[in-house]
């Protein structure tokens, strides 16, 4: 073949995004002619020094997207569309490494085509359960007088008040609107907090396996990424090193396995903090909602030494097209963190900053949770029945028993792979994920099966062929 | 005195803020007793080896917040008001170094107390003139349904086409919908440049004077900024060194000075950033009001080698509460600045992104640019006709001529501080900045007249004002 591929340097995790935006960029560019068959997945395997299922994985997609052809037992065939639109933009040589950091393609990240069976992509609210009529009059009450221009970086003061007012209700936490920070969703927390709290170097512990982009956001700002392994109880605090500057956990729903971190593991953690004298950062995503027992106190609330950011988001609650969040820490610290935020993008938005406040205010927002929660507790319930018979008659090996959230994850026989059976359910029109973005080791990974965008007949449809599918894999 | 300051590694530009800082903190902490006398601005600016007047400034802050008390020929004291919220608000150990990274206080951020006679800051449309009508109906026509959530983190397609059609049109930039990313303003824009295209050390061309929060955005991220001089015919290229991995230039009207990048400048900045093969990043913040010729055309459009960003934003034309601006650049670059951004805010809010579409599809936006342009227009001749005046009379020695935007320029005969004209109108109830905080040197600086906030009769206030207490000061 006349392709240089590299993988080099390249984290494991990302190699098979590497691998299939270099074959796409080749395949796009004209480099192979139509027809040429690709390398075997066993000489690239070789050659790459990577596992023949991730390239295998990388084929099939190429296949599924048309720029190649599988033909059983005879290789994989470059398609028919050899040029693209982007090989007519190519890129100019000052940009090459803007373009070559890039591991994944923004492809991936685009919405699935219409017409799928269900969507169980975790981490994402039902858009059929959007607030609607209230939402628009909240909208609409804010339209009466202009914007006010350049504004406090820190948020709306109305917004950090009524947020204020919700978390110290809802989950105890201790806060006034001076200790609020609007944030663009959760992540604009993170990268705000990598900004500004930690130091090139510095050692960031996060969760493994644990939330992909908030460990990006860090990393990308330089600091050094430290996993710390996680197991029913959560982050197994013992292994957090001495060295850590900062902590990410998700106390009350492990992303991605959905563990509750333990009373005890809360204490342990916040001891232990002090002991390395390190920040906390506590990201609470989807801590509303939750369908058994009620929920632990917040570590923000148990930490008496105001090392804990808590970090919450309107993203599964409402929507992420609204990109609000917040972060909650000591006044001069959300100063400090406002003043930062004035080179990234000077303040929050102002419409939906005051439409939410408004939303918050007037009752509307606790309205949509008490129907949000009751719509998502049936699918919960439906799916934990389906997933307990599963797991009865060897189908599945275990799951995590969701007690809050929108997603829960499965683990599978030893004898199935979980990208695999992933990349199948694809195919056949139900799009899944499985923990392998968000672990740091080779591990095998779970499924994970979100139910934030598949209603209840969705979802029975997408199990039923979850079941079928692991059958014909046995 | 009791209370340690420390300047040590302060820039010379954010020297000012930093002493006000520590000196407001010890006094919110108790740390002087009330009616304690400052050291004298002679004793001080000996001890920390800066300027008489930069103490000065600051003290005449201090006392017009309250925090201390002037007498004449007598001193400075510390006010009554000894404890603040901020003072029950320790900063936790693992934060000091968020806190102590801050130069400049969050409360210089924000807006004026009401009642100021006038507001002159420059960079600020008037919210009096904001398109209250038309944005409510095309707020208004998105919110019949629910937002999509996760989205493409280029932006909603309907605003990247919209803005592509605009910017063709209004300023031959060639672009299509691909070409175009959606940002948090242009700040935002600046701040995913560095991410992305600015690799740690590397060095960065800025004007000098220059947009100070432009210039931190790459600072933030670990960039080496290195000044090149403006004249009247802009940027200098012949000081660009020969290092320089990326160019920021204002050609249209540059921030602050408004010298506009003359033909011949534009052809040397593009060959000689081709020489070195740099990127040039072309900021257009205000080019849609031009009051004299017509524009010439942008790099991006003479750039025949596709290394120009082109940045261009909405804060000046509509307001900057919107939060909404954008870069074009070649489809695959904006394909890699897209997927960066995932780890900064994910993607832009889907409602402002939504109406802003709505408002320039319906031709609202264009009917706003024709009734501003307008509308600041008077404002412009008014100040640049009594400008002619105070050079006629020799009480300034210069202006720009403001050809375009909504600021201009104005050069101080020698015997004349601009920082302390500045602080005398700020105490007699006009807000107005100097070139200071945009300039790297110490030469001395210039004042900077805004007209987005002060319609003709503030305007006409604050000259008058401006005049007396310039001939007071001869």
């Amino acid at each position: 073949m006349t392709v240089d591929l590299f993988l080099d340097g390249v984290p494991a995790r990302q190699r098979s995004a590497a691998l299939y935006e270099q074959l796409h960029t080749a395949i796009a560019h004209g480099r192979f002619a139509a027809g040429d068959r690709l390398p075997t997945t066993r000489s690239l395997a070789d050659e790459l020094g990577i596992a023949r299922s991730t390239i295998a994985t990388v084929y099939a997609r190429l296949v599924a997207e048309g720029h190649a052809l599988g033909r059983v037992g005879d290789g994989t065939f470059v398609g028919p569309t050899t040029a693209t639109v982007r090989a007519a933009s190519p890129v100019p040589a000052p940009f090459a490494r803007a373009v070559r950091q890039t591991g994944r393609s923004v492809a991936d990240l685009e919405s699935p085509p219409r017409g799928w069976l269900a969507d169980l992509r975790s981490g994402r609210p039902d858009p059929a359960l959007f607030p609607l009529t209230d939402w628009r009059q909240s909208v609409t009450s804010t339209l009466h007088l202009p914007p006010p221009g350049y504004d406090h970086p820190a948020g709306l003061p109305e917004l950090r008040r009524a947020i204020a007012a919700w978390i110290k209700r809802s989950r105890g936490v201790d806060a006034t609107a001076d200790h609020v920070l609007v944030t663009a969703g959760a992540q604009g927390a993170f990268d705000l907090c990598a900004h500004t709290i930690v130091g090139p170097d510095d050692a960031v512990a996060v969760e493994d396996p644990g939330y992909r982009l908030a460990r990006a956001s860090f990393a990308a700002r330089g600091a050094r990424i430290v996993a710390v392994p996680v197991d029913r109880d959560g982050i197994v605090v013992d292994h957090i090193p001495a060295h850590a500057r900062v902590i990410v956990v998700t106390p009350s729903h492990q992303a991605p396995t959905g563990a509750l971190l333990s009373p005890d593991r809360r204490r342990q953690l916040l001891q232990r903090a002090g002991e390395l004298d390190a920040i906390v950062i506590e990201d609470d995503y989807d801590t509303e909602y939750r369908y058994v027992d009620r929920p632990l106190e917040p570590l923000h609330r148990l930490d008496t030494s105001g090392r804990t950011v808590y970090v919450g988001s309107f993203s599964k609650t409402i929507s992420p097209s609204l990109r609000l969040g917040f972060l909650v820490a000591p006044p001069r610290v959300v100063d400090a963190l406002a003043d930062a935020r004035r080179v990234v993008d000077a303040q929050p938005p102002h419409l939906t900053q005051a439409a939410l406040a408004a939303f918050i205010t007037n009752g509307a927002f606790e309205r949509h949770l008490r129907r949000t929660r009751r719509a998502y507790r049936e699918r919960r319930d439906l799916l934990v029945a389906r997933l307990a018979g599963m797991a009865d008659d060897g189908s599945i090996s275990a799951f995590a028993p969701c007690q809050a959230g929108l997603h829960t994850t499965v683990s599978l026989p030893d004898d199935i792979d979980a990208e695999d059976l992933a990349r199948r359910l694809h195919v056949a029109g139900v799009a899944i994920a499985t923990t392998a973005d968000d672990q740091l080791d080779n591990r095998p990974s779970d499924l994970v099966i979100g139910f934030g965008l598949a209603d209840g007949n969705r979802l029975t449809v997408a199990l039923d062929l979850i079941s079928a599918t692991l059958s014909t894999l046995r």
